[in-house]
């Protein structure tokens, strides 16, 4: 029996993937760019264990067996990784031995953090330590088949997923732009949203913009290849006014394409506008971007903000969307925030309350590293059965 | 002193008017398609009064006193009627003789619904009788330069705004594509949503659309013409399935620009995507288009729907947004709505309930004619102050 245990990061796209060319081999119809999280705040932990004796294939997610069926995402993944064991050669564990995978996230699910990107990278990374494989490009395309954005999860810092030309997908593949400690002060918080609604899956949604939206053509064609090029400089440039600009109007267009989508598809709700309408208002008032917003296939807020600003922004937020939790240690999570200088704080003093416990918490983390293998310490026993 | 009284109508558009390629003209960067509603429902109502004895032209909107400066759209548009009235020969009102004008809505400014089309139509055409001009083409070019929609509202029925092309905005102009009778049975619910929030002004919104939104040159490029080719056979031959199916298309997609814009535009709230939901849930029961939403600059839904059909898709709407008003007579407005016949009544039992109190009333109306000219009887006094 042979275990391997590996922890993950969630990524947060700046420049949106939304459409597939291609369903099964999970192509996109444009390159995407994200910032990888550090996994000291969110991550997703697998531990992937082989023996003889395992009758069959088995999966936990989150304490709670999932099937593992043929022709399956999950399925799909561990062939594939097997096919690169058998093309490298590599001899560390049988093939014919069959597995037990237990992987959990340390988020809530509830939190409506995208878990699946984080999920599936750890899967393939935890996969590619026991059979030996080493990280490229090629296993980017594995984690890709599992759930498109998980390919940006395989690396750390900033990530660019590149759409590829090619029918059989071998080159959409997820490249590094530049390792977290290229701009190690740009940190996120993340607004937790309160929210009932239910809503179009993302899958559903995406295949559904393809067919009947008309203005995704024009973004993937005309739009996207140039937000990408500035995107990049800006990164590699520390250009945090460019960098800001640009998330902002991508994640804006993102939401624009899903409402032409049709029936339209809805991700943010009342709060998440006003998040928008409130970052507007207060770069404008700091005279310049101090905070970018974006949003994933649900109304919570990403703001990503530069290290020296953070506790300022962060008690602007707090004057616009106030809450009645006194316990402010589960509803501030993640990195500690330090004192706001009072300095600025005239400039949000006559910000006007939007609303009130508006937000689940608020989690504050920044860029970080991709995957890492963990010792045998840290092997996964609360998401598996007893007899495991 | 001689006094003309007239109504004129509100128009809800179908391809939505978004965008101006000429601020002053109010030349618009597309064709636009609305229905004129009765004014049995909604109007605005002007009273113009010339006397020699006036020293000066005033105007009055729904009782309070409204400046007629040099340069504003109210003065562009008297111009322009005298400018008519000198070419046509008109010896009616001496053009010397100084105005008053009082003109009302007979809705509620807080119902969120555009006023300025109605108020802009009823004076150009208020002018036009006052000064024995015809209503033609020409009069709709003055309409459109007091507020761009209000030139469809001088005309009932179904109405085109043509974008034109030249420079000077003289064939930029409405035309009737079919009259009220044409389809009258087309009725209409208005649902009134509760809403605090502070918007952008549709002027403000729509020139930051044309100057940020990369989305809406291929919308007024790619996508507008063919809709209009496509809505006007469908009004023409009756086909209520197209005309939902552009109708709800064309509002997700404007509302998609102002999303696209920077910053972004946001009308809709969260009770209007719930009534989009409801729609296209609806539908889906019945089995084909029986309700078309569209949402102009604000939260409130106009529902087309045909007068077979009333009944039942607003006891759907009431299951689905239920209220606790106990005035009926007070939250449903406008024309009678016959029992709801039973025998479909299956197929909204298992509609969920979204949400309780979200609308303010409902309006009850349908196709209407254009402008009019009342009898003296009908002058409007209470808009003006005694000394009048």
């Amino acid at each position: 029996m042979i275990s391997v245990t590996c922890v993950a990061p969630v990524n947060i796209a700046l420049i949106k993937y939304w459409g597939k060319r291609h369903e099964d081999l999970i192509l996109p119809v444009n390159d995407s760019i994200s910032m990888t999280l550090s996994t000291d705040e969110l991550c997703a932990k697998t531990t992937v264990t082989a023996s003889e004796t395992f009758e069959r294939n088995r999966m936990w997610l989150n304490g709670e067996e999932v099937p593992f069926e043929e022709g399956s995402r999950l399925q799909r993944c561990l062939k594939e990784v097997h096919r690169l064991a058998v093309a490298k050669g590599s001899q560390k564990v049988p093939p014919s031995w069959k597995l037990h995978i237990a992987s959990v996230n340390n988020f809530p699910t509830a939190a409506g953090l995208a878990s699946s990107a984080a999920g599936y990278a750890c899967l393939v990374y935890s996969l590619s330590r026991l059979y030996d494989i080493p990280l490229n490009e090629e296993l980017t395309t594995v984690a890709r088949q599992g759930s498109g954005s998980a390919c940006r999860s395989l690396y750390g810092g900033f990530v660019q997923w590149h759409r590829g030309a090619l029918d059989n997908g071998s080159d959409s593949v997820a490249k590094q732009i530049a390792p977290s400690d290229h701009w190690p002060d740009m940190h996120v918080l993340i607004l937790v949203v309160n929210d009932a609604r239910k809503k179009t899956a993302s899958t559903r949604g995406m295949q559904q913009s393809v067919k009947t939206s008309q203005l995704i053509k024009h973004r993937v064609d005309q739009v996207v290849p140039d937000r990408i090029t500035k995107l990049r400089q800006a990164i590699r440039s520390h250009d945090f006014q460019t960098f800001a600009e640009i998330t902002m109007k991508d994640s804006n267009q993102f939401h624009a394409v899903a409402l032409d989508t049709y029936p339209p598809c809805v991700y943010m709700n009342d709060v998440s506008h006003s998040i928008v309408s409130f970052v507007h208002d207060y770069n404008e008032r700091m005279g310049s971007y101090h905070a970018a917003y974006t949003f994933d296939a649900g109304p919570n807020a990403c703001l990503y903000v530069l290290a020296e600003n953070v506790p300022h922004l962060l008690s602007a937020v707090q004057k616009v969307f106030p809450n009645d939790l006194t316990d402010g240690s589960t509803y501030l999570r993640g990195l500690p925030i330090p004192e706001v200088e009072n300095t600025e704080s005239s400039k949000i003093d006559s910000l006007d309350v939007h609303a009130k416990n508006a937000f689940r918490y608020i989690i504050h983390t920044k860029v970080g590293e991709g995957p890492s293998e963990l010792g045998a310490e840290s092997l996964l026993m609360n998401g598996l059965p007893l007899e495991h």
